[in-house]
C-alpha cells in the first residue's frame, strides 16, 4: 500500500507539506494533533522569514537614506511611537503586549546594527 | 485646500493608513520616500504580530497536549529540524540565515516558558 504524499514540485522550496511530516513524524510516535499542530507551526514559520526579510529590506532603504541625508540610525520618538502601536495590535491579536515590546526591541536591535553598518561605508571600500 | 486622507473606517484598528501617515510626518520635515518606507514598516509589523499571535495559539496547543501527555516541553531534535529548516528559508528569502536562528530562539525560549508555566497547571487552582 503506498501512503498519498503531496508532490513536492506543488509546494515551494523549503516548504515541509503536513501529509509527508505526517508520515515522517507519526512513525516516531508522536500524537497526530502534534504533527498538524506543527505543520501549521511550520508555515507560519516560513511566513514569518518571509516578511521579515521584506522588513528587513524596507529598513535597509531606511538606512541608505539616513546616511546619505546624515539623519541619525536611531529615531526615539519614532520607537515610542511604534511600541505604542505594537502594543494595540498585539491586545487586538491577543498576543502578549510584553511580548509585542520585546520583540520590537529584538528587531530593532539588529536593524540598528545594519544602519552603523551602513553609516560606516561599504567594507573594503 | 484640503489633503484626501483615508477614512480611518475603513482600516483596520490599529493601521496606520501611508496617507494620514504622510500628511503628518511631512510636517516635521521628513523625506517622503522615509515616509513611504515607515508606511510599510508599520504595515509589515501588523502582519508579524498576528502572525505571531496565530503561532503562539498553536504552541499553546502543543503545551496542552505535551503537558496532557507528560512529554517533555523542550525537544531538541524538532528544534534542530527547525534551525535547519528556517536556515534554508532564510537564504531564499535573503534574509541573513544567522539572524533566522536567532530569531527562532527567541520565540522558542518564550514558547518554552509558556509550556512550563502549562506544566506547572492553572494558576490559582
Amino acid at each position: 500500500m503506498t501512503t498519498p504524499v503531496a508532490s513536492s514540485d506543488s509546494m515551494p522550496d523549503g516548504a515541509s507539506p503536513d501529509a509527508a511530516r505526517a508520515v515522517a513524524e507519526s512513525g516516531r510516535g508522536l500524537p497526530a494533533e502534534l504533527v498538524r499542530l506543527r505543520g501549521s507551526i511550520d508555515n507560519i514559520d516560513a511566513a514569518l522569514v518571509y516578511l521579515l526579510a521584506e522588513r528587513f529590506k524596507a529598513t535597509q532603504q531606511v538606512g541608505v537614506l539616513k546616511a546619505a541625508r546624515g539623519l541619525p540610525p536611531s529615531d526615539p520618538g519614532r520607537e515610542a511611537r511604534q511600541v505604542a502601536r505594537l502594543r494595540t495590535l498585539a491586545h487586538e491579536a491577543e498576543l502578549d503586549p510584553v511580548f509585542a515590546e520585546k520583540f520590537l526591541a529584538f528587531i530593532v536591535e539588529e536593524v540598528i546594527r545594519h544602519h552603523e553598518e551602513i553609516a560606516k561605508g561599504p567594507v573594503g571600500s
